[in-house]
């Protein structure tokens, strides 16, 4: 469980290290009834999603208190929150292992290297690369970083939502789009009793819906159009704590709707941004979040590590 | 001419139609040693570019001293400035006809069609287009608007240098992209006597550099990437005049670094413009304009009607 505590200690720490994100008013006519509409533009982050947020976290936290270990940080994921490890890891100064599966593609896995990241590939599946990678940190004693359920991870996610209440002061309702959930564990803690986190998941990959209906996190079968960077198995333990205690609700939306959703941010607005992000706002054009007269309402772009080719 | 008053006057003018664009605030590091670095993100502009600044200007000041005609308005042109004036004019309730050439690309037309414009297409080149239209205004009485060469236009298109200052304040120099010179008037007029507006140009379509070689506007030929935004064959005569008036000094980038710049808003930021928007980065990136050491620097990224598929 975190607290927003955790979440303003993280601000502290991470300021500096990554981007103010900005947000932009649209008319809110997308939005249905709804009194305004911001986009938060937090795909403009270091390595082009919110993750940056939660390595800088993760790891200046165990700086912080001398646990920094001289093997490093060890992370399994060949998507945002490996590269945002990688990242901050070598702004940092510390040595990086990502470990990803052999079926990685080659154009990641050279982003990784650039980054200075050693890449390890391992198993043909992602959990048997995660495996491997909490099997090496117990060898080496260097730092794991998760991609989503771990206390500094979410805590430092949350970050943007207190940089969004910061920004926008009045706000009724965030939509944030969910995978493991960190982003929405720390999102929905910095805005606790303020304003309303929904959360949105495609339909084949819903993991907090799933976990809110059986009572607590359940493993989902994963695929559609958002799997690259929502595709998370099951809800972590944090994210599915904090939507219980601030009351999230899910909702769901469809691959037809995210792949519009997309093609709308593109065409109306300018902004490229990957599907698992564009879900967010597709809970809004498909109408499965119906804001209320007069709601304001802010969408959370969480990322762009995305081929915009098929948006020609 | 223009003066600060008339940007002042656009800016209340146009209030509520355009959209308030945001500025990121990015690492210092690709502008050598200046002490800040923004970019201006006006590409979130009402479809894709600053030119619905100037649209709406031009269509609100007509209206308000009751020299909006029943024939509406009159544009030529097959790129941003068509579509800013198909969609002020469509928001505003007022009818538009739009001269392209023949030869203009069918998508470019179909867009100025959903926008509700009629769209007349004359002559082989955009001089022949251009001629039909003012022959035309001539016939209708319908209002003209220029693509960049009328002081409405330039006062509108100067309301994005003032939010820049109501934005930033403390800002030293704002680097800003020319073809017809329509933003360029604007914005060093909105900076006057306050920050610094630095013209940069492609090598290929170089119309402020000659004019103000050449103690006037002078024609260019007109090649390279960009020349589908900056592609004017000389500069406006009021652009000229502010450019003489404020001091501006222009800079040159070629080709190859228009083009790696906007891959490396792709890549490093994940925004995506058209060439013409790129060049003001470049001036940056290829070195063309130096800053001292700490100065203060922003980038007005003005546009991204663009094919993103070559970034994927």
């Amino acid at each position: 469980m975190i607290s927003r505590t955790d979440v303003e200690n993280a601000t502290i720490r991470i300021a500096g290290h990554v981007r103010s994100t900005p947000v932009v008013e649209v008319e809110p006519d997308l939005a249905g009834p709804a009194g305004a509409l911001w986009l938060k533009l937090e795909y403009l982050q270091h390595t082009g999603s919110f993750k940056a947020r939660g390595a800088f976290n993760r790891i200046l936290a165990a700086a912080e208190v001398g646990e920094l270990p001289a093997a490093g940080v060890v992370a399994a994921s060949g998507g945002n929150a490996g590269l945002a490890v990688g990242y901050a890891a070598r702004r940092l100064g510390v040595p990086a292992e990502v470990y990803v599966p052999t079926t990685a593609p080659e154009v990641k896995v050279a982003k990784l290297r650039r980054l200075g990241a050693t890449v390890v590939r391992h198993g043909r599946e992602y959990a048997e690369a995660y495996e491997a990678a909490t099997k090496r940190t117990a060898e080496t004693g260097a730092l794991f970083c998760h991609a989503y359920d771990q206390p500094e991870i979410c805590a430092g996610q949350g970050t943007v939502g207190r940089e969004l209440l910061d920004q926008l002061g009045d706000l009724d309702t965030v939509l944030v789009a969910v995978g493991g959930g960190g982003l929405l564990a720390g999102v929905a803690t910095a805005l606790e009793g303020v304003t309303r986190a929904v959360a949105v998941e495609p339909e084949s990959v819903p993991t907090l819906h799933a976990a809110l209906a059986a009572g607590g996190p359940v493993d989902v079968e994963v695929s559609g159009v958002a799997a690259d960077a929502l595709g998370a198995r099951r809800v972590g333990d944090i994210a599915y704590d904090v939507a219980v205690r601030t009351g999230v609700t899910s909702v769901l939306v469809d691959d037809t709707e995210i792949v519009e959703a997309r093609r709308l941010l593109w065409d109306r607005y300018r902004i490229v941004v990957e599907h698992g992000t564009a879900a967010a706002l597709a809970a809004l054009t498909a109408g499965a979040y119906r804001p209320a007269r007069g709601e304001r309402v802010a969408v959370l772009l969480c990322g762009a590590n995305t081929d915009p080719a098929d948006l020609g």
